[in-house]
């Protein structure tokens, strides 16, 4: 049987004040008042039944995202005992579909990218699950065609045709430098790493205990106590000792068979507010319409984001990021994005709030 | 019996999106958890009773108003039947007064500003009605003494002394030019014009019927009709053919006798956000700070707005206005502050809210 398992653990401090600890941005209803959780699983649509699809995230945001996915099977949603990074989360998952289908075939999916066209998604999703099945030792993986040099994400340097869309893998690349990623682009050789995979379980589970032997006994404890509720501080314990690493290093760089096939598709990360910009509509004059209610006289360039439709009104500022949420407002120079995080952080101190 | 009356009629769409039309700016609770209106009824504590205080408001803001004051006697919040200037409200008040209390003295106060110390104002309005009391053929009005060349308000030249607090008035002048204003405050001769009175109710009549003849007709017919229910229509239409005229226009300035006592305080007028700025306390970095939870991050010389306790976040920014209210949010340029009132009209047009 083919399984999909859709990571939802990140918190996305860089989206304050919309996401929040217990509030992740795949919740975000951001998306025709859709959340990336929700686009996620529904992009899984007519692949597979909401009873092979499960979602990985931390405990305490079970709840929510229950409430966000009421098709999915109570027991399908998994709960990280705490977050170690990727690979105990994907490891965890593999243990714990094989419980329930030790032969069967599984996807590891993100919800943090608005995806298009979806059709095209699910066509490449198809292919790899066949081709995970054709080549049964081999993990697959999918490779985004880059549309620049962008120094934030990992590269693929595909290999030689395995297949009609299946190529293997000269390396994995991390985060390169803007001259290096030029390069890369420029020789049309590499892919963006989407950080999704297609894989055999058994073959999943033979590389954990191949190449993180340590890692995958333990793993294979937390499963086999997982589902017991006396046994939920064990399990904890037994979790939080685990190497925080991400799958990519510790599996798939190191892994004996690896393919990718290419997904020819829009990727966008939504990892910060400028990172909107990519995907909502912008008016004449520059602003990016995140929210559904924005007037404005006189100004441009400006992002504004709302999930609800509180009214946003913008004279004369240029260049602003403002984001509305129920109780906090932020108002940031674009340019100054990436201090937001330092804010969240200041916040958080038991300071006075003002400089 | 002294009386005095509060002027609430002011709408004030420069104060959006705070203050909207059936919550107009004297109802904001923006000082300490006050309203301007609490605050002008406040001042008068020790003057008079409660029962001897009447507020002045259009008709649609009459409940809210009775809300904000429920010490005020329900016969004593006078609804103006539609907006017609300050002449036809204080015309209708002195009436209204006078049908209670033919041969008392009246009291107009405005609820617009912020005046401090308040016992000097209590000091100076005690005053008045002692100088109207004594010089009952007199209009008295109250100078505040300029901290600078202001152009947005209206100057009294001080005449000759009549008694010792009290000065008659050689002229009014009208908001004058930058440099008029400068030769105004140099002379030491001038005072701002409140548009604060007090009168013998009798005095004031006599000048209604000396000066505005018509108005003064209609305004007994009015008066005579108001407190009929039957007759609300024939009111309304009465009222409604009144000229649109100031006080300051059809009386003072035609006024037998007026003179002027000096009222020594901080007088701010809360006419449009960069005026807070004068009011509430700033920190290191220039921001004022009328909102009672805001973090800054490298962020200077913002004015922040919030009746709520809504975290007002600002990274990078500079010289900015942030207004957040429960159902808008307006972030603007300082110098561009005169434009919100545009865009409130744009607002109210059935366009597309964007340019």
């Amino acid at each position: 049987m083919q399984h999909a398992v859709i990571m939802a653990g990140g918190s996305g401090t860089r989206l304050w004040p919309l996401s929040r600890e217990g509030r992740p941005k795949q919740l975000l209803r951001l998306f025709g008042g859709k959340s990336l959780l929700r686009i996620a699983f529904e992009r899984l649509n007519g692949l597979m039944p909401p009873e092979q699809i499960y979602v990985i995230t931390s405990r305490q945001q079970l709840p929510a995202i229950a409430a966000e996915l009421p098709e999915l099977p109570a027991a399908n949603l998994l709960g990280e005992p705490c977050p170690r990074d990727t690979a105990p989360a994907v490891g965890l998952a593999a243990h714990l579909v094989a419980q329930r289908d030790p032969n069967g075939t599984m996807g590891v999916f993100t919800a943090d990218h608005i995806i298009q066209p979806i059709d095209q998604f699910r066509e490449s999703v198809a292919k790899a699950y066949a081709a995970a099945e054709r080549y049964p030792d081999v993990l697959v993986t999918f490779g985004i065609k880059p549309t620049g040099p962008h120094t934030g994400y990992g590269y693929i340097h595909r290999g030689r045709r395995l297949d009609a869309d299946v190529f293997e893998i000269n390396a994995f690349k991390e985060k390169p430098d803007l001259l290096t990623a030029g390069m890369y682009v420029a020789s049309g050789e590499y892919f963006w790493n989407s950080g999704m995979f297609v894989w055999r379980i058994p073959t999943i589970l033979a590389q954990y205990a191949r190449h993180q032997p340590e890692m995958n006994r333990e793993l294979a404890a937390v499963a086999a106590e997982y589902a017991e509720e006396s046994r939920a501080k064990a399990v904890l314990e037994r979790f939080s000792r685990l190497q925080k690493i991400s799958v990519d290093f510790a599996i798939m760089e190191k892994a004996d068979r690896v393919a990718v096939i290419e997904m020819p598709c829009r990727w966008l990360d939504v990892g910060s507010w400028t990172s909107l910009a990519e995907i909502f509509p912008a008016d004449d004059a520059g602003n990016v319409l995140a929210a559904p209610n924005v007037a404005t006289l006189g100004a441009g360039k400006n992002i504004f984001v709302s999930e609800t439709g509180h009214l946003i009104a913008a004279v004369g500022v240029d260049d602003l990021i403002v984001v509305h949420s129920p109780d906090a407002t932020l108002v940031c120079r674009k340019q100054d994005a990436q201090r937001i995080k330092e804010l969240v952080q200041k916040l958080e101190r038991p300071e006075p709030p003002s400089e």
